[in-house]
């Protein structure tokens, strides 16, 4: 049995507390926030606090609070040599206060209040300055179900990098091809069954090999009209950026 | 039954092949390539040629090829008053001669050799310049499991620019994902679960309200960490004008 207290009210917090209120094998002592009310319809569930002078003593504390308040928190902690870890993708380790024990657990995943998560569809980077919390972290991942991976520091900041790209930047271009079809009378939802084969293509073929259409072609008839069709000089920048640089890996010449 | 010549030896023309030959209530009367070797491994199911003058009555012509071919293979068919369909997203459905009964099939999604496809997520947008060839066009997607949407040639050419940002260039960040990655001593496989969730989380919420992310949150100190860590300019360039547009999008100052 592992004893956790949750740190943080924003949407990691709440589907870690939801994950692991559900595992067989966690207690959730407390969950801590400095806005209580955010967390106030959990209180039957689990012992809610705002005063870090209440906290308990746990196996590991989880600050999945904002990057900017990692440090402070944890400075503001009132105990010591005790296992600390924050869920963020960019944040140094070093973040938190020398006075824990420290250690990263970062869920490579995107979290929305709206949307329910499977938490077998988490990768769990897990990054620590001493080898004997290793374990620990990795069993509070197992017991939810999670598949772990060790990370050094760069490879973790690395993967936030890439996670940018393959998931806001996509859910941007998903934004742009739902204000193009409904300003011009089409339906964004003929485009979601397409939306998902793209993403279900990787899980097996490299991107570069999944690549079709017009800019991997070469096609210059259609690429310019579709730069005709486009009405916004800001999707026309990204149109043309995007099309020079699939252009660029498949070994074309520029637009 | 409804009889069909599929016309053309590419990825639609093969993935439409093999739908329409385990469809029961549609017979192929024959498959015709120019290159015949192209689907010459097909010859035991289905009647193949390179020959135009060799081929028959059906109820339904296909034209599955590249959009430069259309009109001028239209125009080669050796009859004419029978149906003649292409399957561009672009190309006018005027381009095909005008001796035939003309129209569009236009599947909206991916097609590559490697993955096979389920028609049942592939919708079927459907033009007729008459109104009479609409049912048994409708009649052919259905036969095959395709939803189906009537649309416009306007429709039809913004669905098909919008498939190139939500497919081709959302491709291409996944790519740019995994040279990142890799590049830097990271595993691409990790954000294989991310880049599904992001796909799947627009199915039900729109694209607006599924945003995260540093670009939203107008999160200065992470955009900079970020356009330190990569190493190629164009990289670089794609990071700028995405995280602008997030943020023109969301309501924030531009970068």
């Amino acid at each position: 049995m592992i004893s956790v207290v949750i740190l943080g009210s924003g949407n990691v917090a709440t589907h870690l507390f939801k994950a692991f209120n559900q595992a067989e094998d966690i207690v959730i002592n407390q969950w801590y926030s400095r806005r209580i009310t955010a967390i106030a319809s959990y209180k039957n569930d689990v012992e809610i606090i705002d005063d870090l002078s209440l906290i308990k003593d746990a196996d590991v504390y989880i600050l999945a609070v904002s990057d900017d308040a990692i440090s402070e928190l944890s400075s503001q902690l009132p105990f010591e040599n005790k296992l600390v870890l924050h869920t963020s993708g960019s944040v140094s380790v070093y973040d938190i206060d020398k006075k824990h024990k420290r250690g990263v657990f970062y869920p490579l995943q995107t979290f929305s209040k709206e949307a329910e998560i499977d938490f077998s569809t988490v990768p769990i980077c897990i990054e620590t300055i001493d080898k004997k919390s290793y374990p620990i972290i990795k069993n509070l991942a197992l017991t939810i179900g999670s598949p772990t991976k060790r990370v050094n520091s760069d490879q973790r900041k690395v993967l936030h990098l890439a996670a940018v790209f393959v998931n806001n930047f996509t859910n941007q271009l998903y934004r742009i091809g739902h204000e193009i079809t409904e300003s011009q009378g089409a339906e964004f939802d003929l485009l979601k069954p397409l939306i998902l084969e793209t993403a279900k293509k990787v899980q097996d073929l490299s991107p570069f090999k999944a690549q079709t259409g017009p800019a991997k072609r070469h096609d210059k008839k259609t690429i310019r009209k579709h730069l005709k069709l486009l009405e916004d000089q800001h999707h026309e920048d990204i149109y043309q950026l995007l099309t020079t640089s699939i252009q660029h890996t498949h070994g074309r010449k520029k637009l």
